[in-house]
């Protein structure tokens, strides 16, 4: 996706520590740029500062703007989060949704968030292209402003890829072992455990070692974790015969 | 899905700020079950009331571990919450996929995340069935704990439907209008502009209403928006003789 990153939009925020956290979760997800309209407190904001985690001085820039027209002036899609549908007749979307409707629209996004005490005013909703609002819990709705924003960022970034090089892969460089490498370690364990007597009665050893080789197999194991496992069977065998340990099982 | 939902298990937290925020998440998605290894301020931890916003009383019980085995003992699927995966050989997921597996899985479910200033340790990482990870940005990785429990809330949120009421759906509880409805809508507003001696030159007057009708058409009115637009033209039409506005152009 080449699309640019949402603007992220705080509407009289009241808790600088809200700015300070929402700014340290765009950047976490790559977004950069924060406004805010009409800050209770002003800015610059210590309690803001401390919270971001450095994020102002990493990448996220804010721009201040007395009314919320002003704010959007220059924007092409807007969508508005609110605890709620409100009845208007806007689309609605969750979180993915957004995303997707950024997409679509290719345009110079921002998401609007309310302030902490009572969202957003409707006549600033009635300025949005869409209304962006999570699935919470009906008795427990309220979210705190800047994990409110998290969401929406959280989903933001997971759209642009960055975890696709990842999602479904094993975590490891390394390749699985080779059949040849894991045969050679099923035969190794089967030695020894043949010689420590552990495969009895005879006529059940065929299964005994088929369920062995299926318990391994699934493990999907590496070269590494093969050899490392082979030392494990070697370590034992012959520890066996220092440590004259007797076992009558 | 009938899957209940996972248990948030924060390891060795140090910030009682985070638990509270933790919680106060959890429960705005539906998760109703923390555990808590060894936190470093002893529980109950009044910042962490203070930034629950009544979640403990409303519905988020705690219990403490000493040890990550005891919190982790009853659980069938356990996901490891960090920022890089660690060249462990284990699935990787982010999100979206981590619900997706708890899903798959079917069983009781604890997604663990590591402390504030260093993450999970890499034995406890070890316990796992799967690592959770973000797409976060490489340089500037490290979210917020509370943050960090959001993100993965919000997607369990998002996956259980209540949004699916609402998406792709407009929040008015009002059907929209009748094309009878609109037509005389239409014919209202023309017979008025008409007498404005708005459409010139006559040539050009059909074209002029299809295109004005094509713009109010792809508003997808509603009855009432309808009436109101109706009511707006008749007090224009009536107000341009009673105010006597005398307009040129």
């Amino acid at each position: 996706m080449t699309i640019s990153p949402p603007i992220i939009i705080l509407h009289r925020p009241q808790l600088g520590e809200n700015i300070g956290s929402a700014a340290r979760v765009m950047l976490n997800f790559g977004l950069t740029e924060m406004r805010l309209v009409s800050p209770r407190d002003g800015w610059p904001n210590p309690a803001a500062d401390t919270l971001s985690a450095g994020a102002f001085e990493a990448g996220v820039s804010v721009t201040v703007f007395e009314t919320v027209e002003a704010a959007l002036a220059d924007l092409g899609t807007v969508l508005a989060t609110t605890a709620r549908p409100r009845g208007m007749e806007k689309e609605v979307v969750d979180a993915a949704g957004g995303v997707r409707l950024i997409g679509d629209r290719g345009q110079k996004t921002g998401i609007l968030f309310g302030a902490e005490n009572h969202g957003l005013p409707s006549d600033v909703v009635g300025l949005a292209d869409a209304i962006l609002t999570y699935p919470v819990n009906p008795g427990f709705a309220s979210l705190n402003l800047a994990q409110a924003v998290g969401v929406f960022c959280a989903s933001w970034g997971a759209n642009q890829g960055a975890v696709g090089r990842w999602e479904g892969e094993k975590a490891g460089v390394e390749p699985p072992a080779s059949k040849d490498d894991l045969i050679r370690m099923f035969e190794h364990l089967e030695d020894e455990l043949e010689r420590a007597g552990y495969f009895y009665p005879a006529d059940k050893t065929p299964l005994m070692k088929t369920n062995i080789r299926n318990a391994f197999i699934r493990g999907n194991w590496t070269t590494q974790e093969v050899r490392t496992f082979r030392g494990a069977i070697k370590a034992l065998a012959q520890g066996r015969g220092k440590a004259r340990i007797v076992r009558d099982d």
